[in-house]
């Protein structure tokens, strides 16, 4: 039997940022492999193997043009975790191939990140800290004039994916009713989960912290404005965890400067953000320089999920880890990737 | 039948931050009052009443010259919260007279500021966020150098009371080994729950989060040393959230400063701390102005806890709620206050 | 220092019974032992040592005669797991002296009783298993006429102590809403675990599955008859867990043979049960031969929380582990055991 | 906008068993129907329909001849839960047609319903309740001989999929370590969900209690036989959940007989059971007319899995509720039913 021919192409991420030794391990038992580093795999030694590969790992260019000639191809992985226009999707889909990415391997560090952040709007961790060392705090319960106990408070979901069933899953213990807006995820499946479905004003308008995991597509753009804003209750907290195009971010900027709700935002419209941006001296800003799910141990995951899915498919059976491309839905996340780096 | 006569001295607690609506009426249901707010009852006013007084409420002076004309008195409920000087523990042991606070009213208020703090530490979202203020900040990869995941983390509880099971129940899903030192609780106990039993030393070298709770007792100031903390693994987070006379604070402070290990304080050994104070300069600590405890639900639950046990002892059943004075520990504690705010 | 002496005397459990060799090992490190298996320690050794006893491990006749000369004696810990009247409890309240007995070691093995039950009663299973051993199954949906889900059901607890806490531990996937009637525990520890305080009528009339739970004492006998049954909604499952006195047995045995409801019960009015007894051939009622407590593993428990609090004790500090005997409610309960074999 | 079109054939399920009120008004409000019930839809009135059909709800007969006419048609959901000859799949893969089956509808029902009779085998809940019924039961700890906490038992899956996951979201609080053996299902996954993978030598052989829910595909007819029963402990419990076909029946049953372990079943290779079958009179065998699985309940939850998926494909999204048929497994699935009832 021969073995299988794998194409591993994982520019921009570095392979040893992925696969840590283990994994490297059960990645180097699965075939041969011809493998690029350091920039995307030169086209002519694409080209010259395509039509012996069984498995792509990486963000290689596969138009038409190159899949005709890919027969024995069975899954393209892209270990970026974005479904980028390098693929010829109805291509794949009619004959079979599994576009996947590992793109769930965020979820956990951002969850966490986002538990933290919301325990410190709620209870001020960061702004207690900051008055400390500017000499103005305030001891005992009256340091306490503006916390309220993330336990047992109303909490809004936006976007209820896998980066909102992480948090889910951490933030179970608080007692908090949960309430989440999802177009693309039915009632059934949050209601099983023990989450309330609701639409995005009642989301907005009766949850006292309020998560957006919502990533971006061709339709959701800006699709918090002035108006929603405007709807969320005084005092409440708002997490910002996924693309910074999905909020109005002048509007949403102007309602954390005037107090109107304190907030925390792990994204920008520009990053890095310029220096002197007012951005940075809003008081009731948590910043966070795109970092919540950067870390070593996502990376890892990644290389993680895409060997356990290359073993299975190279076993001829379907893959049940990474998130695949669907046909419905890949042209609308194609223009912007939706996960965190 | 006579109604029960209850004598209410809460000072230095306004009655209103202690007894919510709900609570103050089914307090105002158990008998009737004698009452006195804004400073310590008058002598006298307690003499005049306390023959005919089954239940007193607040931290009245009672040695055993009035406790011996105390014949109906069934308990003391302190719900300043600490076993202080102002009562004679053995005449009320020999005479079956309860000694209860509702200190734990406390426990989830500061164990969600605690897990707040330890994401914070692990993760540097205090830090991040004053990076991006002072316009130093990296983003993604880069911006996590020094973060790792509190999820798996070891976590090692320098006592196991109810702050340390508060964050217990807080930290489940984070799916963190636990170790806990506590020498007042036996290993089964802390087996049934799942932590694992240590010794002192145990969990300090081998936890990378370490969490103190222990109180203060007439046994233990500064047990928290130079040599404990050389045991503390490079990289560690080191949460102080219980009282500053349980570390040496001078050497606390060295290793942190040095960037031994990352640190947070709820406490210090002079509160407020001096403007000008170099503590609130140190990078590598999370500064808190005692502010964990002190919040208004917290203050709410002492009097939930109040009225609970009041109405099981006035129908002559025991208290289940409150933490009673114990003959073996109470003058240990007496020196010194164990609890929040 | 000299070594604690400990009157060891646990008739009628043998030592072995009690006492892995784990357990064991830490017990014979606590001290000097006089020791007596087989029977009740003879008066005149129990009157030859008691002066210099620390700690008394078993059911020993401890009136005032003889507790008067028990100077050093600090706990009586009763294996057989009640309080009954050999002890002369309030002068042991007087001189702190701690009654304690590890009863709570029976929970885990009574709740996952009380579990299996509660399925097998919702399911039909032994009911099922004896139709198909008489040639009557039906399959599929037609045998499920009467089944339900225990998912999702209306659970009430009669009885809101040890049992029923281990019960709500290992219920708690179930999503059961659950309702507790316990005149002895308050609403506010119901609540903090979840659960719904009621009356026991609202217990009786609102809940799909009834788990009783109450020892006996001297007030409650024969609490549960006619007109509480009554209460009780047809196709219910009731589950009699703790003490056949609690109820009214004929009228229960009258109810589930009509079918009004269907059963469990662990207990009887008289152990063994006669032969003939038609108890035994009602078909709408499960079996169990007092036997959901007596497991092996719960008895080694007794021992494993003997040794807990003795050490404690020996150290000079409160035992936290087993129950203690209460001023309040101790005579109530003294009647009559209230544990499980 | 036209309204779709919905081809409605859930024979042999009467619409009424798997649509509930609320369900059937959102399944109504999806489009325009052709509905036929008692029977499978003829033939005519498929092909007349077929062209305008936007979705197929039943195990209507859609090979090629008829799908290349079904233009506008985007998804079959199969209500009878398995996935049949009927359906031409590479036809359905190539061209973008969903096939769906809501069989995780089952989960729950199988999981509870395996629960209760892992605890009954444990603790021997039914055999005790016969041996009362027969006069010849025995009380306290000997009854309890052969009895074995479930609870911290070692327990193992064979088969990791929806009723094994079910099952183990249920059986958390019993603090079992658990192992699963499923070749479809890599580690990762298994892993992240707290279970240990192993082989099936390793599940059988280390195991107290094994709950086999694999399904039977076109290799694994018989995998557990003589070899592998061999494998089991003595005095460990064996429950068979899923088809009859996956293990050597007549073995099964001479091992069980002989008392070489425990065992459940809710499946025989012949249903109904022949009367005088020596089955139904083994007796450290728990029977169960196949009706784990067939519970009102479970069938609702078909119709709303259809729903909910309905909803997506008629609104462009994809489905995310009911299993998916996979190219690489579809066929290995297809010569047998899978799910129960």
């Amino acid at each position: 039997m021969t073995r299988p021919k794998i194409l591993l192409d994982p520019h921009p991420r570095p392979l040893a940022s992925i696969f840590n030794a283990a994994t490297r391990k059960r990645l180097d038992a699965l075939g041969d492999f011809i493998t690029h580093e350091g920039s995307r795999m030169p086209d002519a030694m694409v080209d010259a193997h395509i039509a012996d590969v069984d498995l792509v790992i990486g963000q290689t260019r596969l138009h038409a043009d190159r899949l005709v000639k890919a027969k024995k191809l069975r899954a393209i992985i892209d270990v970026e975790t974005n479904f980028t226009d390098a693929i010829d999707y109805d291509y794949c889909f009619r004959n079979g191939i599994h576009v996947l990415t590992p793109g769930a391997a965020f979820a956990d560090a951002v969850a966490e990140s986002a538990l933290g952040m919301a325990i410190d709007l709620a209870r001020g961790i960061t702004a207690a800290d900051r008055k400390m060392r500017h000499g103005s705090e305030s001891y005992g319960l009256d340091g306490n004039v503006d916390s309220f106990h993330l336990m047992g408070s109303a909490v809004g979901l936006v976007g209820y994916g896998d980066l909102a069933r992480s948090l889910h899953r951490l933030i179970a213990p608080f007692n908090c009713p949960i309430k989440a807006y999802d177009p693309w995820v039915p009632d059934y499946l949050m209601q099983r989960n023990g989450v309330a479905p609701a639409s995005l004003d009642e989301v907005l308008s009766t949850s006292k912290v309020i998560f957006v995991f919502a990533g971006v597509t061709a339709e959701n753009q800006g699709f918090l404005g002035r108006r929603e804003f405007g709807l969320i209750r005084p005092g409440s907290a708002f997490l910002l965890m996924s693309r910074a195009a999905v909020v109005d971010f002048p509007v949403f900027l102007e309602f954390v400067g005037k107090g109107r709700f304190r907030a925390a935002t792990d994204v920008f419209p520009v990053e890095p953000v310029p220096q002197g941006d007012p951005v940075r001296s809003i008081e009731g800003l948590l910043l966070s320089a795109h970092r919540t799910g950067g870390m070593p141990e996502a990376l890892f995951d990644i290389g993680r999920q895409t060997v356990a899915d290359a073993e299975l498919i190279l076993k001829g059976l379907p893959p049940v880890v990474c998130r695949k491309a669907q046909r419905e839905t890949v042209s609308r996340l194609r223009s912007k990737p939706i996960d965190k780096t």
